[in-house]
C-alpha cells in the first residue's frame, strides 16, 4: 500500500470509531425502541420493563461511544492525522460493524474474564518457553514474531516474560485501539466499557447485558517495565515477513523493491513465531507456511493456537493475483479472478503439508482444546471452538550434492 | 397464506432441491478448483493430491443431489404439484442455501451419530412423561403438540412412546423432506448422504468430510407400528393455535375467518406442548407465549428446550403488522414498518413473563446443557449452545368475583 493508501484506510478506521454512536443507537437501539412502541397495549403491558430498559442500553451505548471518542482524540494525536473528521475517509458498513466486533477483542485480551481464555495458549506456550529458554538473559535476544497480533496483550505477556517481540497487524481497527491501550498509560481498569450491549441472544438476565467490564486488567507500564523489545509493524504478515520472491503478487504481497528487501533482511531471523487464532485468517495458507519457515531461523519454533475456522470458506469474492518477473520486477499473467476461497486444508492436511512441505518437525500437539473467543464465562454464551494447540521445530536445511 | 401462494412457495421449495447439483457445484466446488488451477506451479507441488480431492468433493455433491431427486420425484407425487419443473416458481438464493443447511438437519434427526444429540431433550422429556402419564392407554389419548417439528423425528418418537402427536411446520424445505422420509418406507440406513461435503472448516481431515451417512437409522414405519395419532400441520404456528383474536394482524397471523374459526376449535386442545429449538425463531416471542398458552388445556404442560440465539437478531428486515376490528375482521392501522429485530428476551425475563403474565408455573429448569446442532460428535466441530430445559404448567384459571 502507498502512504496515501494508508492514510485512507487508517482514516477509515479512525471515522468508523468518531461515527460508532450514530450506527450503534441505529442498528441496535432505534429499531428495538420502534418494535417496543408499536405493539399493542397488551403485550406492552406484559413487559412493563422494556422501555426502560432500553432507555438504559442506549445510555451503555453511548458510554461505549465516549471511550471511542476518547480512542480517536489520541490516535489523531499518535498517528498525526488530519484532525478534521469531516474531511476523513468514509467507512464503510464493514468498517462500522468492526466497531461492535472490537469490544469482543478488547474483553479477549485485556479483561480479567478472559484470563482463563488467554492462559489456553499461555500456560501451554509458558511451559515451552521455561523448558527450552530458562535464562532470562538468553530472552532479550531471542526474537519472538507473533502474526495478527490484535491488540497486543500477547506481546506484553511475553515481553513482561523477558523476550524481544515483533507483532504484526494488518488492521487499522487493531492497529488504531492497540497503540491507544499500549501507549496510553492507562491505570489498571482505569477505562470502562460495556462489551455485552450489542449481543440480545445468549443472555442470562438484562442486566447481565448491560453490565460495565473495567479494562486493562492489568497496569500495562508495569509490565512492560523500561524494556524497550516490543514493537508492532503495520502490513500483511506475507508482505513484510514471506520469501522475497516466489509468492504470487496480490493486494498482500507486494512486488515493491524495497518491501522485496525487506523480506530479504528478514529471511531466518526469529527463533519463534507464535500464531494465534491466525492461522485460518488468510486465502492461501500455503503462502503463510511459506513466510513462517522463511522468517525463521534453521532450528526455530512455530507455536500455534486456534481453531481451523477459515475466514474466506463463504466468500464469493474473488482477488487478482499475477507472477513477479524477477529479473525486472514487473508483475505479468494477471489473473483477475481468483476466488478468495479454497485450500482450506483439513488439519491432518495442513500438519503434514507443514512437515512434508515446508521442513518442520512436530515436538508436541494437542488438539480439540476447548476455548470461546472473548467469551463472557458466566452465563450462557455460545460454547465455542475445538482448537489445536501444536509446536514445530523448522529442521535445519540439509546440503545434497547431486 | 392462499393456496395459490401457498403452491408457490412449496414450488420453490421443490425446485431449490431439484436445482441443488448446479447450485452446489457452482458455490462449493467450481471456485475451489479455479483457486486450485490458479496456484503456481511450485505451490500446486506442495499439495498435488488436491486436485484429486475435488474430484471426490464434486462426486459426493453429485451423490447428494441424486437423493434430492428421489425427494423431487417423490414430493411430485405425495403433493400433487405440476410434473414440469420448469414450470416451477424460481427459487431464491436464500431457498438455496436451505438445501445445504437441510442435510444438517437431516443429520441431527436422523442419523446414529447424533442420537446423543436427541437425547439431551428425549431423556429429560421421557423422564417426566414416565413419570406423569405411565400408563399406556392414558397416552393414548394425550395430545402432544410440536410447533417447528422440523423432519418430525421427536414426533415419531413419541408416537411410538404411545402418544397422540401432532407436528406443525411452516417451511416447505422441512415439510418436503419430512413427508419423504416419513411416509418413503427407507429401509433402515437405505439412504446414503454427504451431509459434511460442504464444509471446509474445522475438519479433522479430508476424508472425514467426504464421509457418507446412512439414514434413517431406525425403520420409520416399525416405530409407528399402525398408529394412526400422528400428524403434521403446515402453516405458522401462531395462524394456527393461537387465540382468534388479539395478536395483530401480520404475514404469520392472518385475519381469515376460517383460520379464526380453526384457532377457537384449537383453544385448550392439547395437554403438552414441546418446543425444541423452536422459542427463538419468531419476530415476537410473546406472541408465541400467547399461542402455547391458548393451545394448552388447563393443567398443561409446556416442556422446552434450546438456547436463546432469536433468529431475527441482526435482521434489518421490516414486516407488516395491523389491527384486527373484532366485529368486522377488517384490518386497521397498518404499520409497515415494523424491525423483525427485538423483544430477544434474556432467560430470566422470559420465564418471569411466562410465570407472572402467562400464568405458567415452573415444574423444572435447567440451564447452561451443552449442545450441538446437527454437530458431528467426531472430530473437532465447533462445540454448539448451552440450552435450557424447563417444564412448565399451565396454571388452571381462577375465577375472581368482583
Ligand atoms: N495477512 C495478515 N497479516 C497480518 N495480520 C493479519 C492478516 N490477516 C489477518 N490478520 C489479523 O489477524 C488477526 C486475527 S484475530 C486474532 C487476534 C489475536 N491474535 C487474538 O488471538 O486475539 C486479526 O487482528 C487480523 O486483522
Ligand atoms: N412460526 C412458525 N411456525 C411453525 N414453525 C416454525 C415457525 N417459525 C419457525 N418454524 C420452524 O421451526 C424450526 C426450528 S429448527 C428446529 C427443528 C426441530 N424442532 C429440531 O429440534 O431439530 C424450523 O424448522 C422452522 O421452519
Amino acid at each position: 500500500m502507498s502512504d496515501g493508501e494508508e492514510a485512507r484506510v487508517l482514516e477509515k478506521a479512525l471515522s468508523s470509531y468518531y461515527h460508532y454512536e450514530e450506527y450503534a443507537l441505529n442498528e441496535i437501539w432505534k429499531p428495538r425502541m420502534c418494535k417496543w412502541m408499536s405493539l399493542s397495549n397488551l403485550q406492552k403491558s406484559k413487559i412493563p420493563w422494556y422501555g426502560k430498559y432500553l432507555g438504559e442500553l442506549k445510555r451503555c451505548i453511548m458510554k461505549n461511544a465516549e471511550f471511542y471518542r476518547l480512542v480517536v482524540q489520541r490516535s489523531v494525536a499518535y498517528w498525526g492525522c488530519n484532525p478534521n473528521p469531516d474531511q476523513w475517509s468514509q467507512p464503510t458498513s464493514y468498517d462500522m460493524d468492526k466497531t461492535v466486533l472490537m469490544f469482543t477483542q478488547i474483553l479477549r485480551e485485556w479483561s480479567q474474564e478472559c484470563q482463563d481464555e488467554r492462559d489456553l495458549l499461555l500456560t501451554r506456550l509458558r511451559a515451552f518457553l521455561n523448558q527450552e529458554i530458562p535464562n532470562k538473559f538468553e530472552r532479550r535476544v531471542v526474537k519472538v514474531l507473533i502474526p495478527g497480533a490484535g491488540l497486543g496483550r500477547l506481546i506484553v505477556d511475553l515481553v513482561n516474560d523477558g523476550f524481544c517481540v515483533e507483532g504484526n497487524e494488518t488492521s487499522y481497527h487493531m492497529l488504531l485501539l492497540s497503540r491507544f491501550i499500549l501507549n496510553g498509560e492507562h491505570p489498571k481498569e482505569g477505562l470502562t466499557i460495556y462489551p455485552f450491549v450489542h449481543t440480545f441472544s445468549h443472555q442470562l438476565s438484562h442486566e447481565h447485558q448491560l453490565r460495565p467490564i473495567r479494562i486493562p486488567d492489568v497496569r500495562i507500564s508495569e509490565m512492560l517495565n523500561g524494556v524497550c523489545s516490543m514493537s508492532m509493524s503495520a502490513g500483511s504478515f506475507v508482505d513484510l515477513y514471506g520469501p522475497p520472491l516466489g509468492i504470487k503478487w496480490s493486494e498482500y504481497y507486494s512486488a515493491d523493491i524495497e518491501m522485496i528487501r525487506y523480506r530479504e533482511q528478514n529471511a531466518s531471523s526469529v527463533r519463534i513465531v507464535v500464531t494465534n487464532f491466525f492461522i485460518d485468517t488468510g486465502s492461501n495458507i500455503l503462502d503463510y507456511l511459506e513466510t513462517i519457515s522463511h522468517v525463521l531461523e534453521d532450528g526455530g519454533y512455530w507455536v500455534n493456537f486456534g481453531p481451523l475456522m477459515y475466514h474466506y470458506e463463504n466468500d464469493s469474492q474473488v482477488e487478482v493475483t499475477g507472477d513477479i518477473d524477477p529479473t525486472t520486477g514487473e508483475v505479468k499473467n494477471v489473473n483477475r479472478f481468483v476466488p478468495v476461497k479454497g485450500l482450506e486444508l483439513s488439519l491432518n492436511d495442513l500438519i503434514q503439508v507443514a512437515c512434508d512441505q515446508y521442513a518442520f518437525d512436530i515436538i508436541a500437539k494437542e488438539i480439540g482444546i476447548k476455548s470461546g473467543y472473548g467469551r463472557d464465562p458466566t452465563g450462557i454464551a455460545l460454547l465455542g471452538y475445538m482448537c489445536n494447540y501444536w509446536l514445530f521445530k523448522k529442521r535445519k536445511k540439509s546440503f545434497s550434492i547431486c
